[in-house]
């Protein structure tokens, strides 16, 4: 069966297991567009602005395990979706992520909207390619499902020409067997074990699956067996945890901090991660985290089979067979007053089973972790690439794979001022996300950054950095979304409302005010 | 004086007439914002999206005739930035781009924000540099300063890692001298006088400096003499319209009508531009838009002297000393139903003297153009590269750019839900702008498209191109960002609204119902 290349490409991806689309259209892509019309099993979801398209495919990749497309338009609408596709890059999200083109007999008219695509896409894709035949759309777009699912995972950026779409000769193709993993040499399995059994501290420093349940019991086992710390990145894209999971700390943000954390450590054991470095430089501070006379071994990069390593390596220090089981109860509900760390004890104490937590918390919420520690069992997302605007579009994408749970997306007021158009697409589809806005009304980070860099503000820097005049109605932002939403100012109401929240389905929004 | 790299650099711009910086900054611009207080004379206006920043850096340039600068957060930040830096540079629009970046003995760390964001600024600037020493900083401001400049004006993208703006050793540097602009050929001049004066259909077709009463003044002289057709392109940065200004036609958008538009030309002379294309490709229709057998030549092209060439041509086919008095009068008030008709008669009839018309109406707007024809003198600001989510950024640059003078941004809703954000920097700053939505609650210009392309719609594919499920509030949205705003559904209550907010100073929004 011939048929035009953008429905060989809807029904590629669909065999091919990618049946959502995240998608901001313009003309370019009216064929692919039509052709959803024809090929059963696609669901298409549409976003204001593409930020909110390629953030979603993101979250969604982190719940499902397995690419989205995303439907963009020409290099502006990939230049919207770009910084959440950094992120996605950060957390090796798989997303296969099509662009239209101009015809390819067109291009060379140099349009008004005219540019050069694949130069905006190259830094935040694995994989870049632009088709150049209606016949050959389809082999591209199993070649992207293919790159994006190759381990790590990554973005597949895949640039669709007008006439390729809508030219004749198409036809389905199968999508490449993936490769296996990589396992871990034998040789480094020995080096790990040998630095971890010689009574020296030590720290297996985790990224990637081994945060899963599966890692975390097989390096709890391996930590009960050698005293070896566990720590993970400062942001990962998916930890699984709570009550019955072993509980994992995480390195802190600030430099100085990390720097304490890891003090006194001579062995640092790194799998499916890369080793600490500072996120951003200071002046006389370090990039690198660990001490000096710390040796780094990378035991299995993120391409790597993780499980494999950390099973191999507790097999050769004798770990015990069965995890240690985590003691720890839940926090009671708080009392008091409003603020950060009463809101993440409400967290810790009523977050539902099953919960998936999409967090851009960024200043208010470094003490949230702690206070979920034993929490229902639940999924921790956090911004893996830091650029700011993920919460709100993660969490749509989150809801979208796992319509059966429940999405609380914990949002600073200033990132979720980047996208918080992706409310509306949760309104349009009924997500079941509930959304708690920290308004702080600032750049509550960079007000310790300046610090940090060494610059002393003054009232105009300062006044670059604040966000209360006016200050921001999140209610009145919400409901201009179509998303009922309600403002609470002390903790009483913050818990009423939060309850209330929990308790119904679809979106909600509540707007904390925090000091 | 010596002085850190990013202080040097802010005296540069100031001192190079760069007087305005619109940013959205973070960690790595700290320096920069500290700098603020230091030196006197840069009005900082902060935004809450980068995208907002870069589309009133064009907004501001295309009134200012000078560049402001931006200042942006690494590759993810210069990403949010990109689709308004696309439309800067299709509207030639100057623009110094100050992006922030790692410390350069950092960026081999790969910590999570690294990106290779030369790659992201390429396709959008003229220019792109990166520093590498704190004592050159001044210098690489100053070269981005020229470069913005240079004819026919561009985007200079300088990127400032960490170190650079930290370091010491700056000095204030001077700008280097801007060459003139290239003349135009004799034998170019003699060949269009010999076209225009052939008898045969000739178009003069316009764009840039042309667009300004001064080349407008010339060109209706010349056509005066001559009988040749004026025509605009499509989407022109600016144009100087209305009573005493001689009216100008653009080419309509749809292909079709564009073609019958240019039909029977023989001789097309472009002035300040390129020869016309089509938006986009459809199969089946022409790319280029003239006739066949129509000669095309290029007078002057955008970087050129335009006026000089206009000049040297009315003189060259005697052309009357004074260009004709341009005769008719301004629509009454309309009175009747509320839709795209009566809305552009009261443009027409309403706009005041001085009015700054920045123009996203995309679909809705396509008949305003005849009906302000005569209006009060205006200036009229256009989508120029076909990225939407211009508008509102736009007019709050042109408003800072004209505090004296009455911005209205006459949007679709579609488009404005890219960049709503800006609205807050609007009420921030007390800019005197009048924002009118268009509220038809879909992409309407996509559901024409999926005809044009040969595409046939069912359910699933329209549903990606409309708005109202649910419905976008925009009088909410307006107020979440702290802007007064009214909702109207017929034509006496738009009149009235209409009225109130051009007699109003400050920030002001309605949103028009349309079917």
């Amino acid at each position: 069966m011939s048929m035009n290349g953008a429905e060989s490409l809807v029904r590629t991806l669909v065999a091919g297991g990618v049946d959502v689309s995240f998608t901001n259209p313009g003309t370019s892509e009216m064929h692919f567009v039509a052709a959803l019309d024809r090929v059963e099993g696609m669901r298409c979801v549409l976003f204001l602005f593409e930020g909110g398209a390629t953030g979603a495919a993101d979250g969604y990749a982190r719940m499902a395990d397995k690419p989205a497309s995303t439907l963009l338009h020409l290099g502006p609408g990939l230049g919207n979706g770009l910084a959440n596709l950094h992120n996605a890059r950060r957390a090796r999200s798989p997303v296969v992520n099509i662009v239209g083109e101009h015809a390819t007999y067109h291009r060379r008219y140099d349009a008004p909207l005219t540019s050069d695509i694949e130069s905006i896409a190259r830094p935040v894709s694995a994989w870049v390619r632009t088709c150049e035949d209606s016949r050959a759309v389809a082999q591209e777009g199993a070649a992207a499902i293919a790159a994006a699912r190759a381990a790590p995972g990554g973005v597949a950026t895949l640039i669709l020409p007008a006439d390729t779409a809508w030219g004749e000769g198409g036809e389905v193709a199968a999508v490449p067997a993936l490769p296996e993993r990589a396992k871990a040499d034998e040789a480094a399995i020995r080096a790990a074990a040998d630095a971890l059994r010689s009574g020296e501290p030590a720290v297996l420093f985790l990224g990637d699956r081994t945060l899963r349940r599966e890692g975390l019991d097989l390096a709890a086992r391996i930590a009960a067996a050698t005293g070896a710390r566990l720590m993970a990145q400062v942001a990962n894209a998916r930890i699984e945890r709570g009550a019955g999971r072993h509980p994992i700390d995480r390195l802190p943000y600030p430099v100085d901090a990390a720097v304490d954390r890891l003090a006194g450590t001579r062995h640092l054991i790194v799998v499916g991660t890369t080793p600490p470095v500072a996120f951003f430089a200071y002046p006389g501070k370090p990039s690198e985290l660990q001490p000096r006379d710390c040796a780094v071994q990378v035991l299995a990069d993120p391409s790597m089979d993780q499980t494999d390593a950390l099973e191999r390596l507790a097999d050769l220090v004798g770990a015990p067979k069965a995890a240690p089981v985590p003691s720890g109860a839940k926090p009671e509900a708080p009392t008091g007053p409003l603020n950060a760390d009463t809101v993440g004890l409400a967290l810790g104490a009523l977050m539902p089973e099953g919960a998936i937590v999409c967090d851009e918390s960024i200043t208010t919420g470094r003490n949230f972790f702690p206070a979920s520690r034993f929490a229902a069992p639940h999924d921790w997302l956090q911004l893996s690439g830091g650029s700011i605007g993920l919460g709100i579009p993660m969490a749509t994408g989150a809801a979208i794979a796992c319509p059966d749970r429940k999405v609380i997306n914990i949002q600073a007021d200033g990132s979720g001022l980047y996208t918080a158009q992706a409310l509306w697409t949760q309104a349009r589809e009924n997500l079941d996300v509930l959304t708690l806005i920290w308004a702080n009304r600032s750049y509550a980070i960079l007000k310790a950054e300046l610090a940090n860099v060494g610059a002393n503000p003054g009232r105009k820097a300062l006044d670059m950095l604040t966000l209360d005049q006016p200050p921001i109605d999140w209610v009145s932002l919400a409901r201009g979304f179509g998303v009922e939403a309600r403002r609470v100012e002390d903790l009483d109401s913050f818990l009423a409302a939060f309850r209330a929240g929990l308790s119904r389905r679809g979106p909600f929004l509540i707007e904390v005010t925090l000091g």
